[in-house]
């Protein structure tokens, strides 16, 4: 079936296009026209892999949202309890170039999804998975007989979840404050607390 | 100088008009023609008020921080210290409809910080009164003897700082999971956990 593939293909250089643009130049100068530029295609052709600028962002935060997952699947696990665990959630986090890149269009996308309920759905896996994995932590930290006894399982989840997202935005914010080892150290040292005896 | 307080009048006019319009519709249709129309005012007279839309974002920004710090200095201080730190760090997040919508209008304008470098130092100056106020709420406990004696007071201020940034933006995209109520209790606990023996 080449013409599927072939499609397919091409959906992804319109993603890919999309993408720089809206790191280049913001959100709001993603036309048709800019991104079709950017891929190289006229912008009659345009149509014929997205129906709707909705449908093409919807595309690219699905995007993001496997490579998120992809990544936290070949995770090795090969560590301590911690340092799993803090792995697991450094997924979630602008670790690099690229993944910055990815989470500053994320971020773009994410101010839309109060407007656009197209984009919710999508950014609600999102936060499901980001919620799953910080509910999986506290779980682990539990079935080890790590966790203090005391602890609140539910409200130790929503606090680190938001943790994780709070850091997340803020050293896309203010990188020059909150290095990639600062916020290793912050989820390193929450987990700790976790365990206190 | 009935000129100038009438010039400055107009000016909020014209702001809460561009507020609205963000809260509806989107920064993005948020145009000197759309404000110009929900203000009541042309579209020519509008470059009296703000020579450019950067200047009207700013002015937007600029006001919304002054509320924030306003309840910041209003707060009483009454209660026992962790009453009143928990009520400290709450004045940053959206307790009713009214915060709601503000930060929805200052969360679209976040967006555009990474494009807009004019809208950075507002930005850079609400983060920083957040983080000054966490920096205080850890000072408090330590000083009045309630810390974790082995608590890192920068690594608990930067953390509490994401803490804080991470719920507001969570309530904001899902408020049917993440009630005021829960934010309440993951701050309260999150404060006893920073004094636990």
């Amino acid at each position: 079936m080449p013409k599927i593939v072939d499609h397919e293909k091409q959906r992804s250089i319109v993603a890919a296009a999309a993408i720089r643009v809206i790191r280049d130049n913001g959100l709001e100068h993603a036309t048709v026209r800019t991104i079709a530029k950017e891929a190289g295609l006229s912008v009659g052709s345009m149509r014929h892999y997205f129906a709707t600028q909705a449908e093409l962002f919807a595309f690219c935060m699905n995007l993001f949202a496997e490579r998120v997952k992809q990544r936290v699947e070949a995770l090795q696990m090969s560590g301590t309890v911690l340092e799993n665990m803090k792995n697991l959630l450094l997924q979630f986090l602008p670790l690099d170039e690229d993944r910055k890149m990815e989470m500053e269009v994320w971020f773009s996308f994410s101010a839309k999804v109060l407007m656009y309920p197209e984009l919710k759905k999508l950014s609600d896996q999102m936060h499901n998975g980001m919620y799953l994995s910080a509910q999986l932590v506290i779980q682990e930290l539990r079935e080890h007989g790590m966790a203090h006894p005391d602890l609140d399982a539910e409200i130790e989840t929503e606090k680190l979840y938001a943790l994780v997202d709070g850091l997340a935005i803020h050293t896309l914010m203010q990188p020059e404050r909150l290095s990639v080892q600062r916020m290793e150290q912050v989820i390193e040292q929450h987990l700790i607390m976790l365990c206190q005896p």
